[in-house]
Formats: C-alpha cells, structure tokens, sequence
C-alpha cells in the first residue's frame, strides 16, 4: 500500500484505449503479469522489438520496489528500488509498452489461440503472456500477528522502518532481507533492533552480519522462535518458543516469500518446488505462456533473487516471445 | 587496441602488491577472468561477500565495451559501453576487487587444490576460479583480409566507425552487432553504407531493419557474401562471390564472436557445442571453477548474448563460488 502512494494516483489509459474499453478488450502482441525488474526488462527487449505490449501490475517495481537501497546492481553504486523502477518503466514506456496498475483477475486461453486478460484496469486480447508475478510475504503464522499489522507488525522492514524511530523491534528472519531490514531500523534511529534468527546461525551475506555487530542498536540473538505476539492497541511484547520475552513495539516478519503462481496454475502452467517449471528459453509446457523472475524454477535457490537474475530470464521470455509470435506471424501467411 | 587507448595507462598494482610480486604470488580467495559484465558482476557479488577477489582481463568491458550506445540495460536509456564499464568497475572496487589489466597466460590447480594463474601482470594463487573470458571476433577468411587489418578492414562498426566519415564501406553480417554497426556508420556521416547479408533474410532485431531502411546512407544487399578484398595501401574493391563488386574504402565484418575457451580446455573444463558446460549454479566439471556470461553453454542462442544475461549468470557464479569457498573453510575447522 505504500508504494502505491508514493506513485500518485494511478495512471489513466490513453483516450483512445479509453474508448476501446468500452467498445471490447484492447488487443496486443504481448502481455506482461508484474511490474519488478523481469516483467520491465521483459517489456524493453519485446516492445524495442517492435511488438506491441501491455504490462500489468499491482506491485510496482515487485520486491526490488521495496528496497529502500540497492548496491548490488551493477551500474549504481546505490540506488532506491523506486527510482530504478522508475528509471526502467521510462524506459519501456519509451518504446511503446503500455504500462498499466491494475490487479489481474483471470487469464483464459480463448478458441483462437489468444489469451483473454480481464483486469480491474480493463480487459485485454494478446497472442503471448509472459508470467513475471513474482512473490509476496511469508507470514509467522502465530497468535497476535494478523490483529497487529499496521499496528507494529510489518513484513517490510525498509518500507516501514521510518515509523520505528526511538521504538524498540524484533526483526526475525536469517536472510538478506532480515538483514538489510535490521540495518534499515538501525539507520533510521530505533532504540534497539533485536535481530532474531530461529536456528543457530544467520544465512545472509557475510558483509550484513559484519556490519550489524558494528552497529551499538543491533543485537543478534539465535535460537529465537516467536511463539506469540500480544499488547492492547499496538504491539508491547514478544514472547519466544523457548519461554524468553521480549518489551518491544514492533515486530518485523523478514522470512522469504511466497511465489504467486495463482494465474499460471489456471491456465495450466505446470509447477515445480511450487515454482512455474519454465525450460531454457523461459518456456512454460503451455504454448505461448513464458515465465521469468523470481516465480520460477531456474530460481530455486532463494539467495538467487536478485535483480540481475530477474533481468537476465526477462530478456530471456522476451526473446521466446518474440520468436513465437514472428512464428505465428509465418503461419498466418 | 582502440579501447586500451580509451583507458589510459594500465593500472599500477598498489605498493604493498608490487612487493608480494617479487617475493611470489598474490593469494586471493578467488580469481575472475574477464573484465565484462559477467565478470564484474561476478567480483561485485563476490567481493560484497567479504571475500577477496583478483579479476584480470585485456578486454575492458568485453564486448559490451565495444558498443557506443547500448539502449537495452535496463536502468540507463542510454549509455556507451566503456561508460558502463567504468561505472561498474567503480562499484567492484568499492568493495576491495583488485581489477588488473593483464592477458592470463596459464591457469594451473596446484597440489592443494588451488589455482596458480601466471599473467603478464604478476602471479596469483587463488582458492577458486571464475572464467568469464567471452568472446572474440569472428574473421571472413577471404584473401585480403589480414592484409588490410587497421587498413581499412574492421571487426568492430561501433569502434571505428569514426574514421569513416565521408567513406563508402561494406558492413558484412545479419545480426544485431551488423545493424548497430551499419546505424553507427550512418550516423557518423558515412557516404554510403552496403549492409550485406549472406542469405536471404536479417536476423538482427526487427527495429534495427526499419531503423535502417530510414537512413538515406544505408543500402541493404541480401545474397551477397565477401570473396575477397582488394587494394593497394587500403581497400578500394570488394568482390562478390555472385561475380559483383563494389568499389569501397572499408569492410566492417560483424559475422559473430568465438568463445575465449583455451583457458577452460587447459583447466578440464568440459565444452558442449564450443562453449563451457555448466549447471544451473554456474558450476563446471571442474571441482573449483565457475563459468558466466557467453561463454557459457546457457548462452547457446546468439541473441541471448546480451549485458542482462551476463549479469545474471555473473550472480549465479559468484553465489556458488561463495558457497564453495564457505565450504573449504568449513572443511578446515
């Protein structure tokens, strides 16, 4: 919901499209399912390509969009997941890609071939889909933690750290995500960030951890399972599967994602380790049904999330599109 | 050679390294081959890790380095390929990679499992590998050819194109690199530009032939392929093996790119169709040794040779290199 209000209010299709919404679905080459670095590298190689393209997505940006700072792609040595994302939709929209935030309801493969996209933005007629859905939160699954979201519970510690300053928090996960959300809360002044970890080790890069024992306002602790979140209004305490408690304010939920493999199941798109199983050309086994980033099974291994892999398999879907599509083209002749 | 120029001077090793020089090799934990995106992506992954990283190369950028104008990395809408080298070398260095202009003449394993690389630029010992050794020019193999290197006959539109203004010149090839290199060549104000094909078709992005068909300078010839290049100090005539000619004063040969896999071969790396072999994790069959970017049996289809591909390969084999020097440490508790 943040991110949806630092971009403004949501774009309005042209006039013209308008006027097609109202006259039937609006047609297209391609259509692209997710706004984060796959969808928008997807949309630059397809749309420069010179196919037509609608983009459609809710979360703009994806999981980078969430990142507050990203030193890790190269070209910027620092960067916000929003200015990239704006920095790559510019880009798209530049040639030609229709980029609209809208929530997408079904995708049905109609009698000719095509695919039938109905959205609360609108419905759409393309020849292509490339899947980039990315993934969402993991939740706890523990006594308090739905009552408290938006009350100091949160999944996103660089989103919503600048809300905890001078506030006492657990951050619980392992992870790169944990991590840079801890060092987040640090940075914006909370008063004590209890990084939890429920095994006996932290899984994230080396260089998160070295950092966060540099920090005074971070302490590490292992062996950490949090069994219970309770307070009135807002959150005020944590308590722990080992009988330990903690007073705190906030509680942050760092603990991986869930793919959102909603759309490809229904139409088909066959699953592997719930991720969509896609080949070395981003294939699904559905024909005309591509699939990169983050919901897919080159991207087993979590630590593999990275913008740069998402961009890489988005050029990848991108090039099998196009190649279906130049092949149904022939066809047609 | 011209981008060596661009680049000034060779980097100097720092004072301390100069010393382990004469006293015997440099350690490093991990030792990358290749100043391309790959390779750099590789070392930012790597060296963000807390682990030390030597990346040798003579080729700064790789091929993207040979590009003038690259529209299709997501993030820059624009941007020449030594600028976004120097961007990304910027970043690795921020992070302690030791990058080294230097040609690698030997990788060795040595007894205890490392590896000693011998280079023109000092000796390394390094516990794990990286190849990410791209690519090289592609020749026509015709009489004439080596004759008029530097004297006329060109394998890199993007580089030279400058000393051609005003010239008449032949542009052999059909992909992407032959229709950026004729645009270039249009853009610096050549007389005329022949765009050859062999065959009967281009098989370069879509965009790029309507690009060209605008441009008053540039003349598509389908069905013509070079057999041989005539002059005397420098090219005046190119013969057609359909019996044609053209009286030109340049030939840019823009056929394709041989993959850099002598290294590989000498480590025991298994090759699939020329190219290094590798699983999902960027790993060879070489216990140690890590393979990115288009030299790699991921990026068997030409048009998949792009700066996102690389980067996201780059990742992957940072991330196992990672893992198999985590795993050493492991081993020596």
């Amino acid at each position: 919901m943040i991110n949806m209000l630092l971009l403004g209010p949501t774009e309005d299709l042209e006039e013209e499209e308008e006027k097609d919404v109202k006259s039937g679905p609006i047609e297209k080459d391609l259509g692209i399912i997710g706004l984060g670095p796959a969808g928008l590298t997807a949309a630059l190689y397809a749309s420069r390509s010179g196919i037509s393209v609608i983009e459609l997505g809710l979360e703009y940006g994806g999981q980078m969009g969430l990142a507050m700072e990203i030193e890790n792609y190269p070209g910027f040595e620092m960067i916000s997941g929003i200015e990239l994302a704006d920095k790559m939709k510019a880009q798209v929209e530049k040639f030609g890609t229709k980029v609209v935030y809208g929530e997408v309801a079904t995708i049905d493969k109609v009698d000719d071939g095509r695919f039938h996209i109905k959205s609360d933005m609108g419905e759409f007629i393309v020849k292509a889909i490339i899947l980039a859905t990315g993934g969402r939160h993991r939740e706890l699954g523990v006594p308090g933690e739905k009552e408290f979201i938006g009350r100091g519970m949160s999944y996103c510690a660089t989103c919503d750290a600048a809300f905890f300053k001078e506030k006492t928090v657990v951050v619980a996960g392992s992870g790169d995500a944990a991590a840079t959300g801890s060092l987040a809360l640090s940075d914006v002044g909370s008063k004590r960030i209890y990084w939890t970890s429920r095994s006996d080790y932290l899984k994230c890069e080396k260089i998160y951890i070295d950092r966060a024992k540099d920090r005074e306002n971070i302490t590490i602790l292992y062996n950490k399972q949090i069994a219970e979140i309770k307070g009135t209004n807002t959150i005020e305490e944590v308590l722990f599967s080992d009988g330990t408690s903690l007073k705190v304010d906030g509680v942050f939920a760092e603990i991986g994602a869930i793919p959102n493999v909603e759309l490809a199941v229904a139409l088909g798109v066959e699953l592997e380790e719930g991720l969509m199983k896609i080949d070395d050309d981003c294939r699904t086994n559905v024909a005309g049904v591509f699939a990169a980033g983050d919901v897919t099974s080159k991207i087993v291994n979590p630590l593999m999330r990275q913008i740069t892999t998402s961009t890489g398999l988005g050029t990848i879907a991108a090039l099998g599109a196009i190649e279906y599509l130049q092949g149904l083209k022939t066809k047609q002749h």
